[in-house]
C-alpha cells in the first residue's frame, strides 16, 4: 500500500497542525468578535451545482465522484464521462454558501454576516506544485448593496492578518464596472468586455506586450487595441483620473468612498488604494474586487469581491453578496518560517518506569493536567532519542514518577 | 440548481455551528490536556489503500473520485468500473492514521500518542437516515502493546464524556482473542471464526434464535451450533467464568486488569463491565474492542479497539495499536435537545440609522468588541423580525449607536 498522501495533499506533523490550528482560532476570533458567525455546508456537493457556477478555471479542476450501484452500471454503458458523477468536491467556499443561503434565508438575519473556514479541492496539476486540498478562511456579507459591506469586511480582514503578526500589506481595490467602463470608452463593445477582461487580467504576468499580443490574436480591431495600448502606457491610473474618464458614474463615487473610509479606519497600519488593473478569475464577480498584497513576501494573502447574481441561480429573486478570503495556506507557510511562530510550549511528561503504576500515574499526571497538557508515557529503552522526538513537536519539560519533584526541562 | 445539500449531509445553521464547534473544542481540550496531539490527514485517499484495508462493510460505502483526462478515457474505454477511480474518500480516520504513521514515523515520538477530529465520509443508503458526511473524534497510541494504552484511551474517552456533560454511561470491553478461545471450546474451527463472529456480532439485533438461525443457514456443524446456543443460554457471561474456560490464558488476565483499573480510575462516576458479546464491526480489529454505551440513551456512543495489524500493511513490520472513537454526531444530536446547552450568549448588535455613520459606528464597536461579539448592521425596515432572528441564531442585546447609552437585551 502506498504511504505517502495522493499528490497535491499534505500530512501534518503535530507541531504543524498545531500552528494551522492556532491561526484558524485567532482569525476567527477576530470574525466573531465582529459579530460574523459561523456554519458549516458539505464538503460534497451536487454536480450540476458544480458545473453550471461561474466559477471560472476552477470548472476544469473539479474532483468528481462516481455514481454507485445500478446507475453507476448505466452510466458507464452510455461511455458519457458527463454521466458517471453525480456529485464533487466543493472547489471554493463561495458557491456552496450561495446554495446555503437559498436553502437556510427563512431561518438566517438579513444582511447575514457569516464565517466559513474549511477545506476546498481543485484538481490541479501536481507539477505546478499547488495543492489540491487545501484550507479557505471566508468572511460575507449577503443581502445588502451597501458599500458599507465592503468597508466593514476589507476592515475585519485587515484587522485578522494583523493579529496574526501579518503587518506589511496593502489592500487593492477596483470595480469590474468601472473597468468595463474604461474598456468601453477606448472602444471595445459590450459582447467583447469579458474576453478582454480576462487578458487584462495577466497584466502583471505578461506585461503590456503580453496582453497586446493575446487581444490581436483574439481578432478585436486593431485601432481599439492600440487606443487601450496608449491608454495603458499613459493613463496614471489613479481615480481622480479614472473620475474625468467616467463621469458622474455612480461606482466611482462609491469606490472612492470605500477606499477613503477604509484608509481612515487603517490608522496608519495599512493603506487600500484603487487598482484598475485588478480583475479577479472568478466569473461571477460583478462589481468590486479587492486583494490584500503582501509588500513583505510580495505575493496576494487575501482575495474578494461582489458577486451579486450567484445567489440568484438558487432562487427566483437576486440577492447582493459580497466576500473577502484570507489565503490561509499562503499565510501558514510564510509564518512556519518565523521563529516567533514556533508554537508556545505548555506541555510535559511524566515518566513511569513499571507498568503496574499506571493508576497512581494517571492520577498524579491528572493533577498537572490542571495547569499544564501533560502526556503519561513508560520510560522506553532509549530515552534521549525519545525525548528529542517530543521536543521537536512541542513539549518541554519531563519528569519521572516518583522521582522527580519537580518538572525539568529539555537539556537541563 | 438544486438548494438543499446533498443527500445523507446537512448545512448548520450558526446556533448549530456553534455547539458544534464548543464541542469539538471541549472533546479536544481534554484530549490534549492529557498529551495527546492533534494532527491531519487529507479527506482523500489512494482508492487502494482504501479497497485493501480491512474496513468490513464500510468498503462497500467508498465515495470513488474519478480519474481524470486521458486516464479517464481510457478507463472508461473499458467498460471496468474498478479503472474509472484513482482516488476515494476516507470512511475512517483510522487507515489514514495508519498510512500517516508509516509515512512519517521517523518524526514521530514511539509510542505515538494522537488525536484525530475530522471529517469522514460513507455512501450508506439515504433511506436508513444515516448521514453520508460525519464527524469522528478520535484518539490512538500506535506502537505500544501494553494495556496500558487501553487503559489511558478508556479513562481519557471517559473524561472528555463527562466534561461535556455525558455521565450516565457504562464501558463495555472484550477481547477478540478470548471470544476466539471460546467459539474454539465449543467445537468451530480457527478458519469458521471470522464468519461466527459477524453472526454473533448481531446477537443483540437478532437475538440467539437469530443468531443460530444464521450459523445454520451458513451451513455449520449443527453439534458444534448445539453446543454454542447451550453456552449462550446458560453461561453467566462473568469475567469469572470465561477464566474457568480459558485457564491460564494471558488475554483474560490482561483484560482483568484493564477492567480493574479502569474501574479504580473511574472513581464511581462510570462502570468499565466485561462483555462477551461486544465484537465490532472492524475486520481491522485483532484484540481488545471497547465501547461506551449511553445507559440515559441506550444507545453506543463511543467505540474502539487493538488493531495490531493495520499499520503493518503500510511498513515490512507489525505496528501494534490501539484508538478510541467518539460517536460525535450521536452526541450532538443527543445535546442539541438539551436546553442547557443552548450557546451561552454573548454576542450584541450596534444598530446605525446611517450609512454614512460606518467609520464612527465602526470604532464605537471595536470599543464593545473587547467585551463582547458585536455586529454592526443598518437599522433594516423590519427591526422587530430582524432582531428575532440574531436572536435565534445566538445574539441577546443591542443598541443604536448614538441613541442608547447602554445595550438592551431583547424583549426588554
Amino acid at each position: 500500500m502506498k504511504i505517502t498522501p495522493v499528490k497535491g495533499t499534505n500530512d501534518y506533523l503535530p507541531a504543524q497542525a498545531e500552528l494551522r490550528n492556532y491561526l484558524q482560532k485567532k482569525i476567527c476570533e477576530t470574525y466573531e468578535q465582529a459579530g460574523f458567525q459561523r456554519i458549516a455546508t458539505p464538503i460534497i456537493e451536487d454536480i450540476e451545482n458544480l458545473d453550471k457556477s461561474e466559477g471560472g478555471d476552477n470548472l476544469n479542476l473539479i474532483f468528481k465522484i462516481m455514481k454507485r450501484g445500478e446507475k453507476l452500471k448505466k452510466a458507464i454503458a452510455s461511455q458519457n464521462p458527463d454521466n458517471i458523477a453525480d456529485m464533487g468536491l466543493r472547489y471554493d467556499l463561495t458557491l456552496p454558501l450561495s446554495r446555503y443561503y437559498a436553502n437556510n434565508r427563512a431561518s438566517l438575519p438579513h444582511p447575514f454576516k457569516v464565517i466559513q473556514m474549511d477545506r476546498v479541492y481543485r484538481a490541479e496539476r501536481p507539477q505546478k506544485g499547488r495543492l489540491r486540498e487545501f484550507i479557505q478562511c471566508d468572511i460575507d456579507i449577503l443581502g445588502s448593496d451597501s458599500a458599507t459591506c465592503e468597508i466593514e469586511l476589507i476592515h475585519t480582514t485587515a484587522k485578522a492578518l494583523l493579529n496574526i503578526g501579518i503587518n506589511n500589506f496593502k489592500v487593492k481595490i477596483n470595480d469590474r464596472r468601472i473597468l468595463r467602463e474604461i474598456l468601453l470608452s477606448v472602444g471595445f463593445e459590450e459582447e467583447q468586455l469579458d474576453s478582454v477582461c480576462i487578458s487584462f487580467d495577466k497584466l502583471n504576468k505578461i506585461k503590456a506586450e503580453g496582453v497586446e499580443a493575446e487581444l490581436i490574436e483574439k481578432g478585436f480591431d486593431k485601432d481599439v487595441i492600440a487606443e487601450f495600448m496608449k491608454l495603458l502606457a499613459n493613463a496614471p491610473f489613479t481615480l481622480d483620473y479614472v473620475k474625468e474618464i467616467c463621469k458622474d458614474n455612480e461606482y466611482v463615487a462609491s469606490l472612492a468612498h470605500i477606499i477613503d473610509t477604509s484608509n481612515a479606519l487603517a490608522d496608519g497600519k495599512y493603506t487600500a488604494e484603487y487598482d484598475m488593473t485588478l480583475v479577479r478569475g472568478q466569473g461571477y464577480y460583478t462589481g468590486t474586487v479587492f486583494e490584500v498584497e503582501s509588500l513583505d513576501f510580495n505575493s496576494s494573502i487575501a482575495g474578494g469581491g461582489r458577486y451579486d447574481n450567484l445567489i440568484g441561480k438558487f432562487l427566483k429573486e437576486q440577492i447582493p453578496a459580497v466576500g473577502f478570503s484570507i489565503g490561509f495556506e499562503r499565510i501558514y507557510s510564510i509564518l512556519m518560517e518565523k521563529e516567533a511562530y514556533k508554537t508556545e510550549k505548555q506541555k510535559k511528561v511524566v515518566l513511569i518506569y513499571e507498568e503496574d503504576q499506571i493508576a497512581d500515574a494517571i492520577r498524579y499526571a491528572e493533577d498537572l493536567r490542571k495547569t499544564y497538557k501533560t502526556a503519561l508515557y513508560i520510560k522506553p529503552k532509549k530515552l534521549g532519542k525519545f525525548l528529542n522526538k517530543l521536543e521537536e513537536q512541542g513539549f518541554d519539560g519531563f519528569q519521572v514518577f516518583g522521582r522527580d519533584e519537580e518538572v525539568r526541562m529539555f537539556g537541563e
